[in-house]
């Protein structure tokens, strides 16, 4: 039995995220899908986390357990003729025998991309959100360094969880600018449901004046998911990296 | 009546070109529509170029003769909120009488995206050509500098064209490269029917060693269509500059 580690890229555009679902179509049912079509038996892939409907991922990681004997580097090529065009796998790697893509990851990093201006950018539909005012990357970076380290963040997550530990550590957090484009990029060992999300909407604010910079470390300490800012949309989120 | 110029900006994926076709949707159609719905006219928009199917435009020029007392600003804002998310209206900016975006139009810049890897990657499907072989910018740099100057491009040019005049003058021609993806930059103060996609063509052929750099100034000179490289695919081709 080998246990393969499957590293993805999608547009999360056309998908209900990763995790199968009764009445929608989702990545992992269209990557298993795939695999049974190749292996002639349904594996259980297991993702590194869940992406909401829309996430994209720039690189996902997951694994299964197979007894095939079709080498990795032929199982790519199979898998990439079979998935549709906005799913690819990157690469397989043979892993020990208890890996495991979620409970092995020791690090993530999201990005989430803004286009900052008054006029849409069509390419970026799908792909960002956007903001008509203008961010100050400078500025909003000094409310960055809040969040930095080990925090509750029950504030910055969604209902609708079952997680019971809402402590997680951020290893770094910043904002930078290219010409319109703004990109948030966030990297710690874990994120609660929305986190990521909840922490640019909470910048949004920020950026709005809606929320003072020096307000943030009391938003954060008051674990009050009220005070701090509104979920933005899926769609400017992205899955940049995983460690292992 | 003021002769308005508009800057467009759109992803050509679901268009069938610009110019109006008549069993197909069009970015001048779809444009004339919004318009007509405004200023309760149909204008007859004149574009600074035809661009194919699929084909993108960064930056793309139009001009119209219109007696509205909308304001420019408030056209663009009624504008964008009439057209489809994947057209954008950028700019608006009254001319002199006699301007015309086509034939007062001094210079084009086109881009063309070549993802260059085994892989597909899902966010460029739409956007980019893959291309396997891998491509030594510098060594089809030193190919470009064939087509600087002015030339006959006839053998650059597919059939289906009314235009006789087959001379054009290159300014600038080059690749780079951003880790796999690699684009083809090109100015020039015009270009013939799928000129700039037979040229990447004939650039992927020098890649693919079925042409040789060496070649090339033969091949141009012979204005023999049969010598170039086969036209590639719209999806990579990006309308980026135009100049007045």
């Amino acid at each position: 039995m080998k246990n393969l580690l499957l590293t993805l890229c999608y547009d999360g555009t056309n998908y209900h995220g990763w995790q199968v679902q009764k009445n929608a179509v989702t990545v992992q049912e269209t990557l298993q899908d795939a695999l049974e079509k190749i292996l002639q038996i349904r594996p259980n892939v297991i993702g590194c986390s869940r992406t909401d409907a829309g996430v994209h991922a720039n690189m996902f990681c997951c694994n299964f357990h197979t007894d095939t004997e079709i080498p990795e580097e032929k199982l790519l090529l199979a898998l990439n003729a079979r998935l549709p065009l906005d799913i690819a796998v990157t690469a397989i790697r043979e892993m020990q025998e208890d890996f495991h893509a979620r409970y092995f990851c020791k690090k993530k990093q999201y990005l989430y991309q803004i286009w900052n201006d008054k006029i849409r950018n069509p390419f970026y539909e799908n792909y960002a959100l956007r903001l008509t005012t203008p961010l100050d990357c400078d500025y909003l970076n000094s409310g960055c360094k809040v969040f930095l380290g080990t925090h509750d963040f029950s504030g910055f997550c969604s209902t609708g969880s079952a997680v019971t530990d809402t402590v997680r550590t951020i290893y770094d957090m910043h904002f930078t600018r290219d010409g319109k484009l703004v990109t948030f990029c966030v990297e710690g060992n874990g994120f609660l449901y929305n986190m990521v999300r909840i922490l640019v909407g909470t910048f949004q604010y920020v950026a709005e004046g809606k929320i003072q910079i020096e307000e943030l470390s009391e938003i954060l300490a008051s674990r009050d998911r009220e005070r701090a800012g509104k979920t933005v949309p899926a769609k400017g989120l992205y899955l940049n990296k995983v460690y292992y």
